[in-house]
This record gives structure tokens, sequence and C-alpha cells, in this order.
């Protein structure tokens, strides 16, 4: 209990340091949110921004899509609430399990791999032109990121990035005020992951969601009993993935983080550092551990290190090797 | 009409010439068959073995599972029938769309992302053991192998060796006749072609089965009306994927085959042959038209098409380059 006092205490130090390796790499930590208030919630955390704002709840136990206004009160106030830090918005990312009441949703034997995310977006240009209007006009009070949740091909990027112009000109035209958004994508599909140098000349950053891309690349739905213990985001076959979203965002000068759960796990921090991610969005009690693992382990050493997992036979052997790479660094994460 | 005829008597003379590349590259032309009977209307075509036998028949319309005695008697013959030619024997591979009455199924969200193929299996010993003895009884008459679906991680590929050796060792003890098999698997998740170096060690052969992991690399369920024309076994993605298990074959000396749809898809062959498949199973029908592509294609230029398609950005980029690399040679395939 002395013990947990002291880390609580550790931890709360940490809050305004920088997270910065021994060697100067620095890494963004940033929040998952699912509303404005959650960043004065995450406040005590220190986040550097929020890597992930959730847009779903505007959409729920509602009867008719939330309206451009509505949509930009809740965009602003978390532009107005980061104080210049950047905000990340995804766009509306329902199908599988999250279905709204105002859409036709097809009957789908596996709707995890149907008809969600940017997918129906480009079938609904109504409710994608009125949510991408409203984040142009909350970004001309601060930095705004749009990202785009569930693309597996460039053509769908490119339609994409023209339905943001599109909203751009209507603003323009009516002579709205708005801002410039950096337009992203979600690397989530081993699709996306795989065609990442393709992708990377068309988009201003990816943010990896690990949880669906585990999910597809071991064809493992975790809510289901039988193959949940299957589920393992650092199978070898995953951490290969991450690392060459990385290596290609480099190559094209675009920056590369996590918004997945891997991206609050201490344990992954050497290797998600390693391979490339130059932004990290998580759950905001997970910051402070993940904070010092990174002021922890110099960056040349964690590359190499990214090198070395993606060769490893199993997950298991990669759980071993960044176990005893954290403690030989004196780290022994909770998890 | 007449060109048709005509087409039809040149396919009719392929039938007994090899499936060789102008420089010499054999490749072997196989068939997917779902009884034993189906080989006697196959040989019209020429087929060189049996790539892919599912064994499902055996299990379907029946209260309890088939006995040790029945499954020997279908395996047995497709033996008979192929006088000494290869028959790549699959184990049970249900879930998903197909279930069984005498299975306790799961309720799962998304069935594909769950209990099926060597999942089942490895909780089921009772079942595979009996599988297993049957098949390897049937060895002792002539060439077989046991492929297991739906595999992600070494350790499962390790304890589906295991009874293997398990069912070898229960013969043994009891006196039974029985042969030698080899051991492979299908590679039809992105993790099992991502791995395909590591599980390359554990197994004797791979086919890659391009329906499932173009579904999974994409995340598209074909079934969905929504999304499936998404669907593009030719999106670099999986192109790489599929390069990805040639070249580990390669490097660890055991063979690779494809068993899915692409397999028989003609404007697909100077890919598969270039990604160092050595064995194509497909539809029977579907044979000849390979064949032809296959004689008409050198292998090094072929090795050379497939180092540049899976750098492509699109896939229709990808079939408009083979489309001109097929002319460049005289083929057009009529798909
Ligand atoms: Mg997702
Ligand atoms: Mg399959």
């Amino acid at each position: 209990l002395a013990a947990r006092a002291e880390r609580a205490r550790t931890l709360a130090a940490l809050r305004d340091l920088p997270a910065v390796t021994p060697d100067g790499r620095r890494v963004e930590l940033a929040v998952n949110i699912g509303r404005p208030e959650d960043i004065a919630a995450a406040e005590e955390f220190g986040p550097e921004g929020v890597g992930l704002f959730r847009t779903e709840f505007l959409f729920l136990d509602r009867s008719r899509p939330p309206g451009e206004e509505t949509q930009w009160q809740a965009y602003v106030a978390a532009v107005r609430a980061l104080k210049g830090r950047r905000l990340v918005l995804r766009t509306l990312d329902v199908g599988a399990d999250k279905r709204l009441p105002f859409i036709d949703w097809p009957d789908e034997m596996n709707p995890a791999l149907g008809w969600r995310g940017a997918r129906l977006s480009l079938e609904r240009p109504d409710l994608l032109q009125t949510q991408l209007r409203a984040m142009l006009r909350a970004a001309a009070e601060g930095p705004v990121s749009v990202m785009f949740p569930m693309v597996t091909t460039l053509e769908e990027v490119r339609r994409l990035r023209h339905a943001v112009e599109e909203a751009a000109a209507s603003l323009e035209r009516e002579g709205v005020a708005h801002g410039r958004v950096e337009v992203g994508i979600m690397v989530e599909t081993p699709a996306a992951a795989l065609s990442a140098r393709a992708l990377a000349g068309a988009v201003d950053f990816f943010s990896i969601g690990t949880n669906d891309l585990t999910q597809y690349t071991l064809a493992v739905d975790r809510t289901s009993q039988q193959v949940a213990a299957l589920y393992d985001p650092l199978h070898p076959a995953v951490l290969r993935l991450i690392l060459e979203v990385g290596r290609a965002a480099e190559e094209a000068g675009i920056w590369a983080g996590v918004c997945g759960e891997l991206a609050g796990e201490p344990l992954a921090t050497p290797f998600l550092l390693g391979a490339g991610m130059a932004e990290l969005s998580m759950h905001p009690r997970a910051l402070p551990e993940v904070k010092r693992v990174i002021r922890a382990v110099r960056y040349d050493e964690a590359r190499q290190l990214a090198g070395e997992l993606v060769n490893l036979p199993t997950g298991d052997e990669v759980r071993r090797r960044l176990r005893s790479f954290l403690a030989e660094r004196g780290v022994e994460p909770e998890t």
C-alpha cells in the first residue's frame, strides 16, 4: 500500500514533464474521449491533445440525425477546452454493433465485416456533409484533424478527401467562418496497413486502431467467448502491420499514431515508440504509466527492439521480450 | 460461335500437356472436390491431383458424426481414383455459415470471426482424432496430405501436428495399416500469411485460401450486398500477403499453393506463378485456361511482374497491368 501511494505521487509528478526519451525523441501523449466534457476530467493527467474524439454520442438516442449546429457546439466546445492543443475528430463510426434508428440497416451475417464506418458515410453524403461542415467550422477556433474510420482502399480515401473539399467549398460560398483541417484515416483493416505506402500520399496522418486491426488480422471477434483467448494485439503479425505503417509514415513525412487500446498498454510502449509512432492516444488514466516508460527508454534501442519483435514466432515470446527489455531499464509496468 | 468451338478444341488438346512455362517452371494444376466421385468427372480436364478435398459432405445431414470407417471409405476411394497423384484432405471446416446438429454452437455476433475450422477441431479432439485416423489409414494406399483450415498462431500448428502424431501412434499401437502424410495449413487469415516465415518451419506446405484471406484482409463479407463491391482478391494488400507466403515457402524449402477461387482465375495466373506458387487447385472447368496461360508466360517475367503488382495502389491498376501483360503475350483470358 505504501508502495502504491509512492507510485501515485511519482505519477502525479510526471504530469507536467514532457514525454521524451533519454535520447530526445518526443511522443505526443493524447487522450481518447467520448464527449467534450471529458477533456476537463482528463486534465489532471496532462494530455497534449485529443487523439480520438468519438462523435457517436451526438447520434445516439435520437430519432433523427443531429443538425450542423448541434454538432458544431460539441466540436467547438472541445476545441476551446483544448486551448491550442490538437483535436482529432473521428467521423461517425457506426454499423457492426452500433446501430442508429434513422439509418436503414441491412441484415448482415457478419456486421463487423460489413457496412460500417466510412463505408456508410460514403453512401450517406447527407450525414457526412453535415458532420464535415460542423467540423470545419469548429476548426476556425483551433487545430482540428478529421479522421475517417474503416478505410480499405485508396479510392475511398480519395472520395473522402473530396467530401472534405466539398464541405469547405460550400462554407466558402456561404461565407461561413471555417478553418483548414488535417485529413487522416484510422488504420484498422489489414488492407489499410498493408497499403500504407500507397495511402500515405493521400492523407496527412494515420491513426492505428489496434482493436479492429487485431480482430481482422487474427480473424477473432473477442466478444465470442470460444475464441477470445486467441485475441492478441501483441501477435507478431499485428506488430508487423504497425511497424509497416510507422515506416510508411516516416518515408512520406506524415505522422502516425495509435488510438486503440494498445496505446495505453505500458508493456507495448517500447514497441510503439520503436515503430515510429509519434502520438499515442489512450484512456486518460493510462497516460502517466506510458509517459514513465517513454522517459526511461532510448528511442534508438526501441527501434532496434521493434525490428526484433516482429520476427518473433509468438505473442508470448513478444511479451517475454518486452518484459525483460523494460526490466533491464528499471521499469516494471503493472500490467 | 466458330471461335468458341475452336477454343474448345484448343483447350481439349491442352489436357495431356504439362503445365510448364516456356522457361521450364512446372506448376501442379489440381482440382477442388467435395466428394470422391468428383475425381472421375474432373478427369477430362487432366488434373494432376486434388488440392482440396472438402470433407464436410460426410458430416452434413446427420444427427451424429460419421465414424472412422465411413470416413475411411470416402478418403480411400479418392486415393484409389487418383492412382498415385496427390490428395490434399482438409479437416472438418465448419462454423461460420456451416453448422452441424451434433455440435453445440455458441451464439456469435460475427461467426466468420469466431469458432470455426481448426479452432473447433482443437476443442473437439474426439472428432479430430477419428478424422485423422481415417485419413492416415487412407494414406496407406497413396500419397495423402492433411490440411488444417483457419490457423492463426504457431501454437495452434504445434497442437495440430501433435494431434496427427497421436492418431498415428494409436494406429501403430493397434497394428492398423496406415501411411505417412504431409501436414499443412490453409493460409486464410492475414495473421497466418504475415507469420509465414515462422509457420514454414512447422509445416510441410501452405495452401492459400484466397476467399477468406480476402475477406479478412479487407474486412469485407462479400455476402453483404452493401459492401460486396469492396471485395477484391486483386487488392494489392491481398497480393502482398500471397507474395509473402510464396517467398517464405521458397526460403523454407516447402511448397505453397492456392486453393481459393483466385487459383481458377486466368487473369491472376501470371501473378500466382510469379509469387512462387507451385500448385494451383481449382474448379475442374477452370483448369485448361489456367494451363494455357502458364504455357504462355515466362517464369522470370512473372516473378518480376509479381514484385511490381504488389506496389500498385489499387486493384483496378492491378487488373489493368495483368491484362496488358497477358495481351502482350497473346493470351486474352475470357474473364
Ligand atoms: Mg474501429
Ligand atoms: Mg475458409
